[in-house]
């Protein structure tokens, strides 16, 4: 029988109900601002279809044109703008640090895309929460929060189990270690609970809590493994590699494998449907889902009248 | 006559005696805990050099060597440890992105080097003090910050001015534009009054005050000068450009110019005496000398009885 394919839309769909449903019962109308600073088709293409999404839930949506040697202060005036509730910026704009840099530039109040160093530091330390009464739950960053989502769906992540614990005994391949997505995914799984393999092009790490998942957060370690080495011990299978040319060799993934692909080109071969229990080709509608998402919260810790 | 080579031993003179007499007078003990996770004999070179400098200045000093995976840990540790004052990394240990978090994971308490978000920030924004009664003085990363105080020991900042604005009327080429030298220190040029080019391999962008210096902080504008058009105008002349091969033109500079080289190559040829008015052929000691004295503000702010 061939694997069960789930699209992004489907998952995204309860999310997307709960957002409408949030904003309609309160009667708020949250504001979020993106920047576009750079000539990216693709950050056009994804303002627009953000523009469409929010417009649907009841989210006020401005994208500001900006020149990239304003966008620092004009990322300023929307933190200091009591109007505006969330903003995000369509990366890159001048690469790698000076990115980075402006990451941290936007409040942590408005950071609905997780991107800010106490997030990003909080999420590799385990820190769920920004208060002690564990009432305001951390900012994630929107993909790695997306694809935790398809996995809670799809049944992954297995409820009888602890909140925080509940991909113990999972063993998950995240082929792509970017700083952005790849890297931060292994070790919101690890932390999580899983045996996570991160994998790049030049090696292998493991990321987890160890036996029993005595630490409170993940550890890395480095490994000689290569792909055919993991590839057939894992559950789950999750790709992230941007270029055309990568496909996993489906040879290597055990029958009944969950394989999820986050890159937009198609990194699983056509017979990953003949090997895999579920396949999910992409995860853009549930990400963009999960910034909404962000925002409501954002709105709900720094908002309420 | 040949110009004046001030060697930045000299210069770093008057700042080791004022940290050597502060922590005689206050008997002081402050600890700096470096943390060695790359095997590049430069960083161990720079740990010896650390280590021989604080001996003399009463500083007490440990090159802590971990492995890359347990660095964060054990800055995280270093935190916490009340025993230990300042914090500081070999850079780089992951290469951009892995590195500029790591910066933000060392605690603002322990920051000798700067480098964290909130300073970085400050400094672009010419914020200067940490707290609202201006007492506490923000960090300023230490490569940058060296060059400032050799700029006021050769005497091209006017104190005649007010303080923040004691570079104004002064044109200034910086040639590099990294994201952890040549572009802090062109903020903090264009901050403290001069217009500066800041130039790297692809263009010339200018960063200033404006007219009358009455913007608080620099803005930066793209410009289309080539290297020809700006040197000739330029009072001082900063250098760093991490390769064997590149030496400035010194026909372009201006008779009397101020030159000062921070790359540990020789970027000026040596007919450079001939032009300059006060040539710095490297500023390693003074960089030193304002670690320590970071580390004696960090001291002091947070460790107060």
């Amino acid at each position: 029988m061939p694997g069960h394919q789930v699209n992004s839309s489907t998952i995204a769909v309860k999310y997307r109900d709960e957002i409408k449903n949030t904003i309609n019962s309160k009667n708020i109308r949250p504001k979020l601002v993106s920047f576009l600073a750079n000539e990216d088709p693709a950050a056009q293409m994804y303002a627009n279809w953000t523009a469409k999404t929010c417009a649907e839930s009841g989210i006020e949506f401005e994208c500001r044109k900006v020149d990239k040697k304003d966008l620092e202060d004009k990322i300023v005036e929307a933190n200091e703008d009591n109007n505006i509730h969330g903003i995000m910026v369509y990366y890159p704009v001048y690469g790698d640090r000076q990115d980075q840099y402006l990451q941290s530039v936007v409040s942590e109040k408005k950071d609905v895309e997780g991107l800010c160093h106490k997030y990003v530091y909080n999420m590799y330390h385990n820190v769920r929460f920004l208060d002690d009464e564990n009432t305001k739950k951390c900012i994630i960053p929107c993909t790695p929060l997306a694809v935790v989502k398809i996995l809670e769906a799809v049944g992954v992540y297995n409820t009888v189990l602890p909140y925080g614990n509940r991909l113990h005994g999972k063993t998950i391949a995240v082929i792509n270690r970017s700083e952005v997505v790849g890297r931060p995914l292994a070790a919101l799984l690890a932390n999580d609970g899983a045996r996570v393999f991160s994998v790049d092009i030049n090696d292998i790490l493991e990321f987890n809590r160890g036996a029993g998942l005595k630490m409170s957060k993940h550890q890395v370690s480095e490994t000689d493994y290569k792909l055919e080495d993991i590839l057939p011990k894992c559950d789950v299978v999750i790709t992230g590699v941007p270029t055309p040319n990568y496909q996993v060799n489906t040879e290597l993934l055990k029958e009944g494998v969950v394989a999820i692909n986050f890159s937009s080109h198609k990194n699983f071969a056509p017979d990953i449907k003949e090997r895999a229990s579920i396949y999910v080709p992409s995860i853009g509608k549930v990400t963009i889902a999960m910034l909404e998402r962000n925002l409501l919260r954002l709105y709900d810790y720094y908002n309420k009248q």
